[in-house]
C-alpha cells in the first residue's frame, strides 16, 4: 500500500490550522507535512517558527514543491481566487468555505474535470459529519429520496439555549459567537444563509443537481420569540432550523425554514452546536447522522480526513451529474406552516390554500395553513420582523406514482 | 459513466429477497437483474414465475451468465460453502451473514485477494447503517480511536419494550420474533453473540485487525430483571446491550456487555429495532449513526447499496490491514461494573479491584467495583443466571501518552 507524502500549503492559521499542524505532527499514519502558511496578519505572534509564514498567496500557489492547498480563510472571494488558481496549477485543494463553494460549484466542478485535480470539501457541510462522502460513495441515486436536517451549529446552539435555559435570543447569539460557532457576519447563520449554502452543496452530491443559492428560499430564526417557543412546548415539539431537500419524480425541492420537530424525530435530540442529518432512502429506510457542526475541532477533523483521502488519490466522482440529466430544481412544494403575526393586516390570508387553525388575541396571534413554497419568495410578510414563519409539515404535491420508492413511508421527516 | 448491467443469482427468497426483486424492477438506475433464485422449499407458492427458481446451488454457482451471488440465507455453514465457491468461480458476492463472516474473515479476505473478486457485506453489520463503508472509506486509522454502540436490533427491541412499556422479558422476546427482528436461534441475539460477530467485522474495517469471535467476551441480556431496570431509572440511565472496541496504543480491546447509558449519550435515544453507533475520532470528535438494525427492509436497503456499488466495480480495499501490522487484540481493559446477585457466595468479592458501592438486602443485592475484562471470561458467576452484569464505566488502563489523540476527551462513550 504505497501512500504519498503530501506537502501542504495552508491559507489561514487560526484554530483549525493550528490544530491541523499539531495533529499532523503527532500522527504517523497520515503522510502529509505543512510546508508553508499564508497569513493576513504577520504582526501576530505565532506558535511555530517564522520560516513557515508568508503573506503572499503566490508563495504557495506558484510553489512547485506544494501538492495540496488547504484553504481555511473566512473571506469567500479571496478563497475563490485561491481555490481557482490552485486547481489551475494542478494542486489538489481542501476547503471548508461553503459560501464560496455554493456560489461557484459549476465552475469548480468544471475546473476539476479540466485540470484533473481533486477539490475536497467535507468540512464545508456540517463540519464533522461525513455527509458529502456518504452521499458521494454510498447513496446511489435510486437509493435516496430526501435529505434534511440541522445544518447550522450556531443557530442550533442559540435555539438550544433559548429552549433549555430560557435565554434571550441576543444573549444566546453572543454566547455562540464567543464560543467560535458563529460566522463573523452573524446574518449568515441566523438568516439561514449558511445552511442554505450547505444544502446546495449536499444537493449536488445527493442528486447530481447544481442549484444556485439564490434560488433556494431561506428564512432565519431572527423573528422567533418566546411565544413560538411556548407554542412548541405546549405541543410537545421543538423548533429547529430545518434544511430540507426532497426528490419527487424528476423534481428536487429545497428550502431552509424553522420547523416544528416532534418527539419521535431524532432531530429533537440534536443539541447546541451539533448538527443532525436524516437521509431517506430505498425501502422506506432512514439514516440519521449526528456530529458537531461548528467549532474548530470538528472542522479540523473533516479537513484531516480529506487530506488523508488525498494520500490515496481520492476525488469526488460526481457520478450523479451524468445520471440525472432530467432532474430539475423546483420550488413547487406544499407546506403546512405556522405564521405568528402582530397586525392582521401584515398577512394576507388568501395567500394560504387551506387554513386549519386561526388564533387571535391582543398579545399573540397565529394562523396555521397550507402554502406553496414558490409563493413564499414573493410575499412581503416574510420580510416583516413582526412575523415568524415555522414549517409544521411538509406536504407532497406530486401524485404517488411519481414518488421515489419508499417516499410514502417517511418516518422521521417533519 | 459506463455502468455494468449485473446478472444476479439469489440464495433465499424471503422478505429481503422478494423486496430486492421488486425494487430492482422498479428502479432504472441500478442496472442489475435477478436471473436465478436458489430456494430450499420448492413446494411453497411464489409470487414470481417458476422459471426463476432452482433448488440446486450449482445452477447459480456454476452458471457462467451470473456475475453476482447474493446470499440471503440463515444457515451459516451453507452460506460459507456458497460464498467460498462463488468467490473461487470469480463471482462477486453480497452477503448479510454475520456469523459466517465473523468466523471466516481471514480466509474470505484471502480468497478475495487470490481471485481478485469482491465480497461486500454492508447488511451484515447493523443492517441499514453504512458502517462498513464509512470505516473503510472515511475513517483512516489515525482518525479513529473507538467504535461502540448498539449492534443488535432484537435485544434493543426487547430492552425498549421492557423499559418503555414495562413488559416482561419473555413477552418482549416473543414480540421481537413475531416482528422478524430476531435470529431463528434467539440465543444468538439475547446472549450477545450476534452483536459480537458484528463487532469482529467492524474491528477489521475500523482497525485492520482480525479478531476471532471466541476471543471476544460477550454477556447477554437474559439475566436482566426489573431490579436492574429500576436501578437504572433511579439513576437517570438506561440499560443497552453495548458492543465496544477501543484502541489504546497498539492494543485493541473489545466486548459485548449490557451497559448503563447516561442521558447525554445519544445511545439513550436508540429505540426498538434501531441500532446506533458512535465513532470516536481525531480532535476528540465523535460521530453518531442511527438506523434500523433489524428487519427485512433495512437489510434489503444495505444489500441494494452493495449491488449498486458492484456496478461501479467497488470492492473493500482493507487498507488498514497493511497499515497496522503492530496492532494486537487484547482483553486488558479495566471496567467499572455493577453486578446484581442473589447469594453472596455466588460472587467472590476479591475478583474486584476496587469496590465503591455495596448494597445488600433480602430481595436485592448488588456491588459496584472495578474488574479487568480478561478476568471475566474465567469467572464462574458470569455463567450464573441469578447474577446480572452491567458495565457502569469503561476505564482506561494505559498511560495517557499512549492514548490515541483525542481519546482523553471521550464525550459519548459510556
Amino acid at each position: 500500500m504505497s501512500k504519498k507524502t503530501l506537502k501542504l500549503g495552508l491559507f489561514g492559521f487560526g484554530c483549525v490550522g493550528q490544530g491541523l499542524y499539531s495533529v499532523l505532527n503527532q500522527t504517523k499514519g497520515i503522510r502529509a507535512s505543512v510546508e508553508k502558511i499564508c497569513i493576513k496578519h504577520p504582526e501576530k505572534s505565532r506558535s511555530i517558527d517564522a520560516h513557515y509564514f508568508t503573506t503572499m498567496a503566490d508563495d504557495i500557489l506558484d510553489n512547485p514543491e506544494i501538492d495540496v492547498v488547504v484553504e481555511l480563510i473566512d473571506d469567500a472571494d479571496a478563497a475563490y481566487y485561491i481555490v481557482k488558481k490552485a486547481l489551475m496549477n494542478r494542486k489538489a485543494v481542501v476547503t471548508a468555505n461553503k459560501k464560496m463553494l455554493a456560489e461557484h460549484l459549476p465552475e469548480l466542478y468544471a475546473l476539476q474535470q479540466e485540470y484533473q485535480t481533486p477539490l475536497l470539501y467535507e468540512a464545508s457541510s456540517c463540519a464533522s459529519i461525513p455527509i458529502i462522502r456518504n452521499l458521494e460513495e454510498y447513496y446511489d441515486n435510486d437509493l435516496l429520496s430526501a435529505i434534511s436536517g440541522i445544518f447550522n451549529g450556531s443557530t442550533n446552539y442559540i435555539l438550544s439555549q433559548m429552549w433549555d435555559n430560557g435565554k434571550e435570543y441576543s444573549d444566546a447569539l453572543k454566547e455562540a459567537q464567543e464560543k467560535g460557532f458563529a460566522e463573523s457576519d452573524p446574518l449568515l447563520d441566523v438568516g439561514g444563509f449558511d445552511p442554505k449554502y450547505k444544502l446546495c452543496i449536499t444537493i449536488l452530491h445527493a442528486f447530481g443537481l447544481f442549484v444556485k443559492p439564490e434560488n433556494v428560499f431561506n428564512y432565519g430564526i431572527q423573528n422567533l420569540n418566546k411565544q413560538d417557543v411556548t407554542y412548541a412546548q405546549q405541543h410537545g415539539k421543538k423548533i429547529k432550523l430545518l434544511a430540507s431537500a426532497q426528490k419527487y419524480g424528476n423534481k428536487v425541492t429545497g428550502f431552509v425554514i424553522p420547523a416544528f420537530v416532534e418527539a419521535d424525530n431524532p432531530l429533537i435530540n440534536v443539541h447546541n452546536e451539533f448538527n443532525g442529518i436524516i437521509l431517506q432512502g430505498a425501502f422506506a429506510n432512514s439514516q440519521f447522522f449526528l456530529g458537531k457542526g461548528a467549532g474548530s475541532s470538528p472542522t479540523g477533523s473533516a479537513v484531516l480526513s480529506d487530506i488523508s483521502a488525498l494520500t490515496y488519490d481520492y476525488r469526488y466522482e460526481y457520478k450523479k451529474i451524468a445520471q440525472n440529466s432530467d432532474l430539475e430544481f423546483s420550488q413547487d412544494q406544499l407546506l403546512e406552516v405556522y405564521v405568528r403575526f402582530v397586525d392582521r393586516n401584515d398577512l394576507n390570508l388568501s395567500d394560504f390554500d387551506n387554513i386549519s387553525q386561526r388564533f387571535e388575541s391582543a398579545a399573540y396571534s397565529y394562523v396555521i395553513g397550507e402554502i406553496n413554497l414558490d409563493k413564499l419568495n414573493n410575499l412581503p410578510w416574510t420580510k416583516n420582523p413582526n412575523v415568524s414563519l415555522i414549517v409544521n409539515k411538509i406536504l407532497s404535491t406530486v401524485k404517488e406514482e411519481f414518488a421515489t420508492p419508499g417516499h410514502k413511508e417517511l418516518e422521521y421527516v417533519v
